[in-house]
C-alpha cells in the first residue's frame, strides 16, 4: 500500500572507517568525509541527496565520537539530536536497532530508509523514485532491500537472489528473496551474471520500525532485551551512561546475517540504471568520474601533463605541483602530502595490504 | 712513446645544460651538479676521479657564468684560476682551444685530457689506466679519443669505426680511425654491434696541447686567429673585454665536427669495461646503480613500498613521505617537491618533450 511519507525517515550509517582508499582515507578521515567526488563530501552529498526527499529533522546519522563533530560542520542542516552515536563498533545490526527504537519512541509509525554515508548514485531523480516505491512495499510490513542489478561479475558484493514477482500494485517491479548469496567468486559472479535474477547487496533498506524491531527480537532477543533498557533511559538523565554499560557487550553482527537471511517477509527492489557505486576501491571512481578522450581522469588539484598515457587517474596534489605521466596506461595516482601510490588500477584492492603491513609495522603517522 | 706525466691536465667540460634527467636537472641546476648516483655530484665524482691522477693545479674547468659559482663551492681544492669560463655557448671546438691556448701559456708542453663533467665511470682504476695510456700515444702527436666498446645496440650515441692498429709500444691496443658516424638508427646500431670495430664517441679526448692547436689553425683558422687575439690579451687587464668581444663571434662547432674527423693523425683507444654512462636519459640509472632482487632502485630519500613491483626507479621524494608502488613494472618515478614525473622506462627520452612543452607553454616555474 501507499506509505504515508510523513512518516518516512532517513538514517545514514557514518561511523564506517575503511582502508580501500588510502592514502587519501585515513584513521581520522574516513572516506564519507572526504571530497572523492566533487567539491562535497561523499557524506554530504548523501544529506543533499536525502534531502531533497524528506526534510532535515527527518534525516538521521548514526556515527562514532570520532567523526560526530566533523560531521555536524559537513552537515549543520541537520538537528543536534539526530545525530547518534554508537560507544563501539558493533555491527549493522546493532545500529539499526539503536536508529529503530530511536524513531519509535519520537513516532510510533516511523518507517526507515538505511543507508550508508559513503556511496556514490549518479541518478538522483530515479533514487528518490526507488525509494519512494520501496516504502510503499514496506508499508505492507516487507523488509526491503534495495538491491543493484549487476553491471559486471563482481566479487565485492554479496548478491541477493530474487524469488517471485510480490503480489500488489507496486511501481516498481519488488520480489520475495529466493535467498541471499556471500561474496562469489569470479566464476560464479560470471554464472550470476548470466543467470540474472541476481542483484547486489549494497547494504540499502527499507522498512517500518516496528517491524524491523519485531524481527530483531525474535531472531536476536538478547539485542532486542538491550534496546529495551537503553530505550528506558533514554530519555532520562542516564542515557549516555546506560549506553555505554550495555553497548559493549552486544554481539557484533550485520543486520544481513542477523536478520535479513531469516526474516519471515523479505522482498528485493532490483535498481537498474541508478549509476550506483560504492566507491570501494580507487579502481571504482573510473566508474562514477567522466574520463577524457583517452580515459584519463583528472580530479587532480595539480596541473596534469599527459603523455601516452591512457585510463589513468590521477588523484589530489597542490595546485603548484606539476604531475606528468608518459607511458602509463591503467594506473592510479595518489598523491597526498606526505605519501604517494602509483597503483594498477587492477590491482587497487592490495591498498589494504600496504594498510595492514603499515599497521603491523606500527607506521603509524601514515594511517 | 711514454708521455711525460707532469706535464699531463685535465680539462673539464661543464658547461652544459640538457633536459634529459627532468624534473630535477633545471635551468640552473644541470645534470652535473646534481647528486644523480651517491651522495656526489657527478662533477664532484668526475673531480675526485682525476685527482687520483693529477694534482689539483693540473684540472681545469671549462663552464659558464651562471655554473661556476656553485662549481666552485662543490670543489673548492681547484685553484680560482682553473675555471676558465665561456661568454656564451660557442661548441666544444672553442671550448677545446680556449683550453689548449690557456694551458700553453702556463706549459708550452702541456698534454692535456678533455672530459665531461657528467658521465659515470664504475671501474676508476681501469679509467686511469686507459687514461695513461692515451697519453702515451697522444705524446706521438696523435689525437686520441675514448672509445666506448658497445654494449648494446644504442642510437645515441655517434659511433668510431677503427681502422688498424697503431705501430708502437702503448700500454694497450690502439688504432686509427677509419671513420665517424653520426647517431645510427636502430637497424644500424645493431649491425655494428655485430660487426664489432666500432666504438661510442663519449667526447673523451687526449692530446698534446700544441698538436690539437696546429689543427685548430689548419682547420679553423677563424678561431686560430681569435684564440692568438685572445691570448694575447690573457695576461693583461683586457682579457675580460677581449673575451668578451671576440667570444660570440666564433663559429658554433664541435671538435667532432670542426677537427677530429679531418684530423691528420686520429687514433682511437676503443676502451672496454669502464662501466661507463653519460646518464644521459632516466633509464639509463638503471644501468650505474645496483637493483635489487626485483629490478627496482631505491635511490628514493622516502620510504618506498613495493608490491608487485619490477624494475622500477624511485627518485627524490623527501625524507617523511612514503612511496607506494602496486603492480608498477618498468617505470620510473621522479619527485621532486614541485612535479612529479611517473614515465615508463623505454619512453624516458620523451621528457625533454615535455621540457619543450613547458618551455612553449611559458611554465618558467618548472624549467
Amino acid at each position: 500500500m501507499a506509505a504515508d511519507f510523513s512518516h518516512a525517515y532517513a538514517v545514514i550509517m557514518a561511523g564506517g572507517g575503511g582502508t580501500r582508499l588510502w592514502p587519501l582515507s585515513r584513521k581520522d578521515k574516513p572516506k564519507q568525509l572526504l571530497p572523492l567526488i566533487g567539491q562535497e563530501t561523499l557524506f554530504q552529498s548523501t544529506v543533499a541527496r536525502l534531502k531533497e526527499l524528506f526534510p532535515p529533522e527527518r534525516i538521521l546519522v548514526v556515527t562514532v565520537e570520532e567523526q560526530v563533530l566533523e560531521m555536524k560542520q559537513q552537515a549543520p542542516e541537520l538537528p543536534e539530536e539526530n545525530y547518534l552515536i554508537e560507544p563501539a563498533p558493533r555491527g549493522t545490526a546493532s545500529v539499526v536497532g539503536l536508529a529503530a527504537m530511536v524513531l519509535q519512541k519520537r513516532d510510533p509509525q516511523a518507517s526507515m530508509a538505511i543507508l550508508p554515508s559513503d556511496h556514490f548514485i549518479r541518478n538522483v531523480d530515479l533514487f528518490h523514485y526507488l525509494l519512494k516505491a520501496a516504502f510503499d512495499v514496506a508499508a505492507d510490513n516487507y523488509l526491503v532491500t534495495l538491491g543493484i542489478t549487476p553491471t559486471m561479475p563482481s566479487t565485492a558484493y554479496g548478491y541477493i537472489q530474487q524469488g517471485t514477482p510480490l503480489k500488489g500494485e507496486y511501481k516498481y517491479p519488488v520480489y520475495t528473496v529466493q535467498s541471499f548469496r556471500e561474496k562469489p567468486n569470479e566464476e560464479t559472479a560470471q554464472q550470476l551474471l548470466r543467470m540474472g535474477g541476481h542483484s547486489w547487496n549494497s547494504g540499502m533498506f527499507i522498512w517500518r520500525a516496528d517491524a524491523i524491531m519485531g524481527e530483531i527480537h525474535r531472531q536476536m532477543p538478547a539485542l532486542g532485551k538491550a534496546l529495551n533498557e537503553i530505550g528506558t533511559a533514554w530519555d532520562s538523565p542516564n542515557r549516555e551512561e546506560v549506553l555505554k554499560k550495555i553497548w559493549p557487550g552486544l554481539k557484533n553482527e550485520t543486520v544481513d546475517y542477523g536478520i535479513m537471511e531469516k526474516a519471515e517477509k523479505v522482498a528485493v527492489l532490483p535498481a537498474g540504471g541508478l549509476g550506483w557505486s560504492d566507491v570501494g576501491s580507487w579502481s571504482s571512481l573510473f566508474e562514477v568520474l567522466l574520463p577524457d578522450m583517452n580515459g584519463n581522469i583528472a580530479t587532480s588539484a595539480s596541473l596534469h601533463l599527459a603523455l601516452e598515457t591512457n585510463n589513468t587517474l590521477i588523484y589530489g596534489g597542490s595546485s603548484d605541483r606539476l604531475v606528468v605521466t608518459i607511458g602509463v596506461d591503467d594506473m592510479v595516482v595518489v598523491d597526498t602530502g606526505d605519501a604517494l601510490l602509483i597503483c594498477k588500477t587492477d590491482q587497487s584492492q592490495k591498498v589494504k595490504d600496504v594498510v595492514e603491513h603499515l599497521k603491523k609495522h606500527r607506521q603509524e603517522k601514515y594511517l
